[in-house]
């Protein structure tokens, strides 16, 4: 857009730059040249002096559990005899044992009555997830224990409050995993031959063994006779082998014989084989496979065989330039930020928060306050889906809801400048599971950095405005099985939080024969199966207290008559809608961006009238968010949360997590069932929480082999204030310079206290050492011994 | 997603990391310790040295005219006594005279026998857009002068070919500039008392005037009386003043006070006032407004005054941290990538392209080869649209067309550090218009960056693998009046070609009176003008060829029998179509990005069967690509590229851009109207050229004051290769490290010759010095002596 009045040269080069009617500017008094750079101490100048090391104004009541906490809760359990408990190293497929302990996330009214109002400090609860073994009906259930420290007061008691099904017991009905093991085996041995044949290769349990054996996920319920039965369909996986074998290619390997198995009950001699699947043709018992297998128009398919081509190393001719190295970002000058390292309190210009971090979800950020009031209450991961598709029964089976393997466990170490900048801050991380505390290294980073654009650039006929576009990033990567999962929160000088994910990593993928209509053949006997990635985010929002509503702005078509015109006009407007009741709050993004969603506090208006608030949008990637199969066979009543773009929910307490980590063992009966969370309650002016989906329909192409890349795998949402201040925050930075000029040249630069980066920086000495790398720290908590906390351990660190 | 079968402790871990029917892999042999780096040198490696300087393999035929050429064909035309010209220093609204000389992008087939056949190397051609004043119906018309270098062989011509309407001829209905400057004095002069009143100043003419006085763009024809009129609504915009005089701020002072004037014929003593609007209310006669002005019930809004609120400078209070210096990027080893400055031809890695400029659309890529063969052979803005919406007349009357304006005028020279990195290599560009060329100094840049996010990453339990997201930018900014528009080429490893746009600089905005369905109110008596960004791209890919057709695969919803299930399955499917007609090639994106678009050459599969191809997506912001507004008032027959996010026609010769820099003079009846290139043809397995539009629909807040920040007002799409290659070509680069690990530590760390940084760097001796900043140099074209190319122009440089 411009306005025409705009020239930068003098009156007599104007025509040169548009047509004759041109409307040109009255010349303006330039300041004079003073050949100075005049560097402004601004009036405002804050007197405080900047320390790297913060401490938090508040305990973190969000902390992970300790790990004498979790001891202490192990401990506590271990004690009450009517749980049967065995210790997690112990125990068998027939004994009760503790699988996770995790903090209770205190209630919200409680937290805030603490930060807020100087309430008392919130007691703290454990969670145990607890697998009962020892019934023929096995179940998980999750226990809230407590308060912490762990005193005669203390006591545990199912956690039905936080479910929607009433009860947090869910059926596992795949208790025996060892029993399962040893089935395929034999199941396989039954067609030995036909598997040597077909697949020219053995499994059966030795060391070189050359398939890897499994299949669906979650499993399935299918009526038989009249009676619900547990049905487990398989695959054979080769395993990566010879020099390739280092590479975790397994999941480019599959082989494309698939059988069907009927696991119902504890009892594995009353399993059953219902059914063999090669090529497309389904054979409905194994004599019917092996006659059809001798049968001489019996159809083999290509071996689809390790080799070179699943390894990421460098490969192909390189480039000459890239013996050189590339350009790197430096921070001569000190970090701008600073840590509660104890606390895990973070502290950059404007912006505060707390971390902290679950077994189930990973990172998570809370109480993040911007210009001293809170906007985001709680910011983290909830769920994960990744869905396929496909001919055959394992793609069309699979419906990963990742916080079942938990995205805590596999947040491993980062590798500074690789993953991170080598003058990033990072920071630890522990979670509890099977009686151990693992402590990750280094595995969260935050640092700054330039992404490589400015903030705010004007240009006129007298001057150049420039501002630095200067990101404080927090992040963190989980490796769940084949994918790496990077999550990074944005903060910038304009008050906007952006949340990034990308995925790299091995795809899972599909046995070539007829899978063509669920993705393009990747290799030589390899489909790049198809799926969608959905990952669903809570924002609880609270923009100047907890009185929130969602609105929709609406960019829309209008024909309007105005009073200046003898005729319509076909012109647009700016619609105002309210999202005032859960049973429209299933939303979308519009199409062509049309509706603006925003979080605002329609009682705190600004001085113009406008209620303040955060818009919430869209901002990379656009390759899909929600799941294109809206009533998914697998995912049954678990996928509630990933029908829709977004949705906004009443705030309750009993309502904090959209998904549960055990619902992958049931998915027909979930612990949560997000759908349950609507119910026509008002959203006019109350605590509300946004749930964002982030993803991508993921169809992989040659270009996913062997990794699937960042670049193109990237999803991200951007909170960003709106109608929030009066003007745009970027503009307290002194990362920004005024050039004033005219046809003489320079006469003016106007700094304001925002250095350059100065000094000799030694850029080899912040080369990383690789050899650095760590891995985990495990303490192990039952039998435990707090003097000796490595029992045991020390040898797997 | 997940498999459950990679845990990266040993074995005795495992159970901390997943449920209990979690299915673990076989412990894998692992690498010895070497505790050596082991450095390839790549078996594939070249041996071809860098050099930052190439030769570029082909004269650039797509470079912008010399100033020679410029001067010839200027005194070429000047010896054509029938134009009738006047040289454009001396040129009245009553004399012809020559706008603006550009080359005439050479016929693509000729282009590519040049090319890719040895064929003869095209003729040059320029266009000469030359405005005919000296006539009662003014016109302007684009003639095709060559072939280059003047000669006896030379002729020109009208470009009628290069049209839709069939005449490169346009009427120009506004052709006397200064007639209408003294109209809207003479007639603000009739109601003086009134606007001192209302507006507390004075537009006369004098250098102490308080307003600027103009209104809509472009102009309507309306019928009154049963004949066509040129109408003008007009409103008053307020100068900064004062201290703030410098800060280019006047797009955020209108008035509020509209006068609408009949201008129609070149005797202004003929035209009229046809009306008043104040306060949304009409008075069709100056007596009437003033009757109701002197009336006691009149309602008087409040004065929309400058003030330091306009300013861009620092404000409020900063933050103690931001004293320090922030992070920055160094780049100690050298420029990567190689330029033939003469010819405009770059090298970066696989990727070599050949970089023009125009006056009208500034910076354009050609013949963009990757690996050798072309990819795409145009990439270029081809028109920006600003349209805005409002109460009153002319913001409703608003809908800039920018190429009208040039994005060459206005992109201005950079500033290292800021809009670039300090170690960026810089190039100039020219433009020609008005018979002088003009120069802009270091107005491209050209830079590596490592955007903060890695290209590849997995771990495993044995090792991790991570490889550096280096990328390569091309870079202008032009400052069309109040906006600046960043265009940036972004070039990856992976193979993809991302089109970034961002805007900064001051909004246009509305007088604040009953305008709220049109805008939020952001300051005391202003409101931010709603407005579409639609900014339509030329994207001309041929992939191994120029038989290529666009695909759309869909991720669909499907439910399915399969052989081996009882009953049906919802699921999802790849669902393959072509768009093999122009019938049906005006697309969008889809609802959840569920429609995937492909350039492909169906003819030429991979090994696999697949269709070699490129995929184009969307990849940043998400508020909009096309106009709300589908059938406006103001654009009429300019607006048919912006009605959709992208389109694909045929290529042909005679449509090489999709709107015209002239079609604002007359929208109703332009040079090019792109829904002409629709015509039924094939586009099956063809030349087809893809047309693809970002932008954003834009609502201004308080937070865009005073400038739009780029953060959250960007858009962007990518093309990526797409079952192109066998393997992702990232794999080829050597800036990847693989570390592999198991419990006793770090056993192997593998580099592939991919050096990180190295060296001492004086970082305070790369900051920029921002008095090095010169702005432009100018040559007069006519009359022209090349000995002395700075003739009367030295002073304005």
């Amino acid at each position: 857009m411009l306005v025409p009045t705009i020239v930068v040269l003098s009156s007599l080069l104007s025509s040169a730059f548009a047509g004759p009617h041109a409307r040109l500017k009255h010349p303006k008094s330039r300041p004079p040249k003073t050949g100075l750079i005049e560097v402004l101490s601004a009036s405002s100048s804050s007197n405080v002096a900047f320390s790297p090391v913060s401490v938090a104004p508040k305990t973190n009541i969000f902390i992970s559990l300790t790990n004498d906490e979790a001891a202490s809760v192990i401990s506590f359990l271990h004690n009450q005899t009517e749980l049967n408990l065995t210790a997690a190293a112990d125990a068998g497929a027939w004994d009760n044992a503790i699988e996770v302990v995790d903090l209770v996330q205190p209630n919200k009214t409680d937290a805030l009555e603490y930060l807020d109002n100087d309430g008392p400090i919130p007691a703290r609860y454990a969670v145990a997830r607890i697998a009962f073994g020892a019934t023929e009906e096995p179940y998980l259930q999750d226990f809230i224990v407590g308060p912490l420290p762990i005193s005669n007061a203390s006591t545990y008691e199912s956690l039905d409050w936080a479910t929607t099904s009433g009860s947090a017991k869910i059926r596992n009905y795949n208790a025996d995993d060892d029993l399962l093991t040893q089935w395929n085996f034999d199941v396989t041995a039954t067609v030995a031959d036909i598997v040597l044949d077909l697949l020219n290769g053995t499994a059966t349990g030795s060391d070189d063994d050359d398939f890897d054996i499994w299949g669906i996920d979650p499993l399935w319920m299918e009526e038989i006779d009249g009676e619900q039965r547990v049905i487990l369909w398989n695959t054979y996986w080769r395993f990566p082998s010879d020099e390739d074998a280092v590479f975790d290619g397994e999941t480019l390997l599959p082989q494309g014989l698939f059988f069907k198995s009927d696991i119902t009950g504890r009892d594995s001699s009353k399993w059953k084989v219902l059914g063999w699947l090669y090529g497309d043709i389904f054979y409905s018992t194994t004599e019917e496979f092996r006659n059809a297998w001798k049968s001489p128009d019996f159809i083999k398919y290509e071996l689809n065989l390790p080799g070179e081509w699943i390894g990421s190393d460098q490969t192909g001719t390189h480039f000459p330039a890239d013996n050189i190295a590339p350009p790197v970002a430096v921070q001569p000058n000190g970090q701008r930020f600073s840590v509660d390292e104890e606390q895990k309190y973070v502290e950059w210009m404007d912006f505060s928060f707390y971390i902290t971090f679950t077994r189930d979800t990973g990172l998570r950020l809370f109480d993040i306050k911007y210009k001293g009031e809170r906007i985001i209450y709680e910011l983290g991961l909830q769920e994960a889906i990744a869905h396929y598709a496909g001919n055959d029964p394992v793609q069309s089976g699979t419906a990963y809801m990742d916080t079942f393997y938990g995205f805590g466990p596999y947040a491993f170490e980062l590798v500074p400048g690789y993953d991170c900048p080598t003058y990033s801050h990072f920071l630890n991380a522990t979670f509890h599971a099977a009686e151990l505390s693992v402590t990750h290294r280094n595995n969260i980073c935050l640092f700054e950095s330039d992404p490589g654009y400015l903030m705010q650039r004007h240009s006129s006929s007298n001057y150049l405005a420039l501002t630095k576009n200067i990101v404080f990033t927090l992040r963190s990567v989980s490796t769940v099985g084949n994918y790496d999962y990077s999550f990074d929160y944005v903060f910038a000088l304009d008050g906007s939080v952006e949340t990034i994910v990308r995925a790299s990593g091995y795809i899972q993928s599909a046995y070539y024969a007829k899978n063509n209509d669920y993705g393009y053949q990747v290799h030589d006997a390899l489909s790049g199966s198809m799926h969608d990635h959905v990952l669903n985010w809570k924002v609880d929002m609270d923009v100047l207290g907890t009185n929130n509503t969602l609105v929709k702005h609406k960019v829309a078509p209008a024909v309007v008559k105005y009073p200046w015109a003898n005729k319509t006009r076909s012109t647009m407007r700016l619609e105002r809608e309210r999202i005032e009741s859960e049973d429209d709050a299933k939303l979308s993004w519009a199409q062509n961006g049309a509706d603006m969603f925003l979080v605002e506090n329609s009682d705190k208006l600004n001085k113009y009238g406008e209620p303040k608030g955060f818009k919430i949008a869209p901002s990379r990637g656009g390759a899909g968010m929600y799941l294109t199969i809206q009533d998914s066979p697998n995912l049954l009543k678990s996928q509630g949360f990933a029908k829709h773009a977004l949705y906004v929910t009443k705030q309750k307490d009993t309502e904090v997590r959209s998904s549960h980590a055990n619902n992958d063992y049931d998915p027909g009966n979930p612990i949560i069932d997000f759908e349950k969370f609507f119910n026509s309650e008002s959203l006019n002016q109350t605590d509300i929480v946004l749930w964002v989906n982030l993803g991508m329909h993921h169809v992989p192409h040659t270009g996913d082999m062997p990794n699937t890349v960042f670049t193109t795998a990237q999803s991200a949402f951007i909170i960003s204030p709106h109608n929030y201040l009066l003007n745009d925050a970027s503009r307290a930075t002194r990362q920004m310079v005024r050039i004033d000029y005219n046809a003489s040249g320079v006469q003016l630069v106007k700094e304001f206290g925002g250095k350059m980066a100065s000094g000799v920086v030694n850029v080899t000495a912040q080369q990383p050492n690789f050899w650095n790398y760590e891995g985990d720290v495990a303490v192990r908590k039952f039998p435990y011994d707090p003097l000796h906390p490595f029992n045991d351990t020390e040898s797997i660190v």
